[in-house]
């Protein structure tokens, strides 16, 4: 087993291109050995938001702090903290800030998506 | 894409054998069309754990509120809300509540493990 205490892997900024105020923890990854999946937190400041993009692989998302919108094919769906989301593979989405305060959510994806 | 927004599936006791005061809800799994992983919400009041027991996956998990302890071979983790724990494949284990208010926290396992 292994234990990851709180504040060890502080978010760091997230550099890839369309990404506004975005910063990343990696709390469980492959660097723990973990087998199959990874779970990341994102913190997104008000007003930022992830890239535009897709990829082959689904995110498992749980909203811990803030209110954020999953924005799809011409679709915008609020969240707030305490809901669960699923993003399917290969559809277009980002995340946008809705709130006056930090967006924070847990995204977890297959080891290949990390 | 899906939405599960908080409290649309509450916490369902858990009566497997060596449950004492678990609830859990189904936050994403198989029958959301979730390629590989569930999304678990554990609920353990105080006093109670999870059975002593091992499979062949993983746990990822994020503690939400509460202390705990995971019990491992002859080993107690103890962990508090916002930190993350893996629990790895064939590793015996339990999950016990160590405070005076609810222990929850998100369990992640492959689908085969839901």
């Amino acid at each position: 087993m292994k234990l990851v205490p709180k504040g060890e892997r502080p978010p760091q900024p997230v550099s890839i291109e369309g990404a506004r105020g975005v910063k990343v923890a990696k709390l469980v990854a492959s660097a723990d050995d973990s087998p199959t999946a990874a779970m990341r937190q994102f913190v997104i400041e008000p007003g930022g938001n992830t890239p535009w993009h897709a990829h082959d692989w689904e995110h498992v998302i749980y909203v811990l702090e803030g209110k954020g919108a999953l924005v799809t094919d011409g679709r915008e769906t609020l969240f707030s903290a305490g809901d669960a989301l699923l993003v399917e593979p290969d559809e277009e989405h980002n995340f946008v800030n809705k709130g006056d305060g930090d967006l924070e959510f847990l995204c977890v994806v297959p080891l290949r998506g990390d």
